[in-house]
């Protein structure tokens, strides 16, 4: 039977078997949950051994247990690595839910439940795609190697130890992560750029204590206002960074590359109509889509002090906070970003605070060259699998794994999303459409099978 | 016997008088308490009639009880409204008190426990002027009316109410009021002057919801740096406030009235050690007690959005907010601040944000003319009872109390504080300096005697 249709064939039996993963409360975020994360890995392991992996083993880590699978069964062929989660956002607040989010139901041209689209529902469609080709074919056409690990959701702590200490092992031709975006309805896509991440927090004191407003106002430092005023002198009016040597690193777009995202099919109306706000605003001399996908930023994450409950309290505080980060692009240099942000902020702040400064995360942007054999292979497969046209997209978002796996393994890295951006990843009401699901497993089966004979 | 030696030999029983008052735990912020809140506005009533007070009523009120008692026993002489509340701020964080809030304790010179300033042991000290006065008098010399209300801690909701549907009957040539702190440990101080306050919040909405900052960040209107841009522009590098017309009817200090505030025993070096801070700043040209007591401010008092726990999330908030407020002198009108801070605040905002303002509170500044005779009495009879130097002085805190009473009934108002600034008034090992509480008691009863004679 072709695999199409075979595929085909298959759609209420898939179907049901990802209801039946989605309805496993993998919450790794909720000690409450922790049986329930160690009973969806064994239910991946199930399905890995049913797909005919001859290895099949549960990782038991400090926190919660990855899955680790390999097929070697194709000798001379290529291997891939494939990385997903299993694990899933908490579901509150639960009151926003129109179906429960553990009893996943279909709505439309829709499949609801938390880790439909983050990423249960990526990874079935791998799991599916492993199966449909070892039952059309009786074996798996590439040698497979599958990470499947249940704490991305609280940041992958004990994935890297488990990485660095299987490096001989882990060796493949390409990786293969299925948990972005496509970049509309009806356009696969495959991203080939990520933007870094550095995120920072900033603690100013003023005073010893908090103090009354009316008593002390008008003589002290009040670290509310003064955080303020440091926050507005790191942007200037055309939204460019005025921190120095922020961009100094930053590689000019080709003209070639711009050209191609220029010609994507992204609709301007629909990403305001996502937004929602009065007007957009962003770095001058650039498109919207070069802002979000191929320019740093800085952003502030959260900001917090004084009285913040109901009504009034007339206090000047002794602290105040702010959470921001920057968002990187080649070939900025994650520390050394941290170093100009850091002395930049130290500097601007005035003598009458302290001030606590700490950098809680970086990693580096990543771009890849999509012109390499794994990446036409792919569009292709997606073009098939759809029947539509795909694209090569890069992305605002950062996947540190992603990064490091290619720093690691200097091999390519093809991130093949299946989701869409308002599918409310980490929202009430997560969702991902049929059509990707369904496009995914084919698109994904076909990759594979043409993988083999690259 | 001597009215000074009469109270000397009374000591230990008026102290544990006032002990028995605080044990009762009149917090009027918590339902838990409303029982005990009532139970205080017993007790004070208990102690006015055993001092002769021919009138004593419970008030039951929307929330909490008012006491208001008459003794006009006095033909021919003048009569004083007296002002003061029962209920007390909660005790929480009950772990920060060294003795247990509701257990008063002796430690040094000091009595601890909540209520002891603010206002129990102030108004405990007018219950004992009014007893000693008819014990060895046997009657009140003048005529008083008195006020003890239970709301004071939660913005006495329901005061004005009673206030206006009693004018006629609450009538009197002066408002006394022990509610406020004198200059420092052993300078007793007359409060002349108070600054107004209007109280604003601030909501800002940039994005319809919360939007991922790697997916959105770049393009889209940040609430939180929006908000800081807006606050950053409200004082330039003198720290004047830059609202347009906000110092128009600022009244100037007369070369008198300043050169008074200098020559007051203010101790610079001992508030930059209570601030605690770095460095102190203020408006420029103005010494630190004109900035704190004759200048009008405008104070961030909270802030927050976006993301405030631990760790990191990445995200660009829907929302931003500010809490912020204007301190007032004369001839500033509430009203017209109002409408300059809101025009101003909503023209610095760019278009790309919603903007919410909301005037929480506004209340006026107040200042008295201490050449009248009852502030002359008032301040011999500190000198006396204290056997120290009394100074008149401002405030920069505000009472929206006397500012509304001494516009409605056009009559002097005299603050008789008797706590200390440094006494934790709203905060764990709340004190009063048994000095303070004796030579208030002293005092207030040559005052009332004085008076008489006016």
């Amino acid at each position: 039977m072709d695999l199409i249709e075979y595929i085909n064939s298959k759609r209420e039996e898939h179907l049901s078997e990802l209801k039946e993963f989605l309805r496993i409360p993998s919450v790794s975020a909720q000690t409450e949950h922790k049986a329930d994360v160690e009973r969806a890995a064994h239910w991946v392991a199930e399905k890995l051994r049913a797909s005919g992996f001859e290895s099949v083993e549960i990782v038991q880590t400090k926190l919660h247990p990855l899955v680790y699978a390999e097929s070697l069964q194709a000798p001379g062929k290529p291997t891939v690595l494939f990385y997903g989660h299993y694990d899933v956002q908490p579901a509150e607040p639960l009151n926003l839910w129109t179906s429960p989010a553990f009893e996943p139901a279909v709505r439309g041209e829709n499949l609801f439940g938390r880790g439909t689209a983050d990423d249960k529902g990526q990874v079935h469609i791998h799991l599916k795609a492993f199966e449909v080709l070892r039952n059309t074919s009786g074996n798996l056409p590439l040698n497979v190697k599958v990470i499947v690990e249940g704490e991305e959701e609280v940041g992958s702590v004990n994935l890297w130890d488990f990485v660095n200490s299987h490096r001989q092992q882990l060796k493949a031709d390409a990786l293969i992560v299925s948990d972005t975006a496509m970049l509309a309805k009806g356009i696969p896509s495959i991203t080939y750029g990520l933007r870094g991440l550095n995120y920072y927090q900033v603690e100013i004191t003023g005073p010893a204590q908090d103090l009354h407003s009316g008593v002390f106002g008008g003589a002290v430092p009040n670290p509310l206002t003064i955080l303020a005023e440091m926050i507005a002198k790191l942007h200037d009016r055309n939204f460019r960074v005025v921190i120095p040597g922020f961009y100094d690193d930053v590689a000019t777009l080709s003209r070639q590359e711009r050209q191609a995202l220029h010609s994507l099919p992204w609709k301007e109306r629909e990403f305001r109509k996502t937004v929602g706000a009065p007007a957009l605003c962003g770095e001058k001399g650039f498109s919207i889509v070069e802002q979000l996908w191929t320019r740093p930023t800085l952003e502030i994450n959260g900001i917090w002090g004084g009285y913040i409950d109901e009504g009034a309290k007339t206090v000047i505080p002794s602290k105040a906070h702010a959470k921001l980060s920057t968002r990187l692009v080649p070939d900025q240099d994650p520390a050394k970003i941290a170093r100009l942000v850091e002395r930049h902020i130290r500097k601007l702040l005035p003598k009458s605070v302290k001030v606590g400064f700490e950098v809680l995360s970086t990693s580096k942007p990543w771009v890849a060259s999509y012109t390499h054999p794994v990446f036409q292979k792919a569009i292709h497969a997606l073009e098939q699998g759809f029947g539509k046209k795909a694209v090569f997209i890069r992305e605002g978002g950062s996947i540190p794994f992603v990064t490091q796996m290619h720093d690691t393994f200097k091999v390519p890295c093809v991130l093949l999303g299946f989701g869409l951006p308002d599918e409310n990843a980490h929202a009430p009401d997560e969702h991902i459409a049929l059509e990707n699901y369904f496009g995914g497993i084919k698109s994904v089966a076909l990759f594979y099978q043409q993988l083999a004979s690259l």
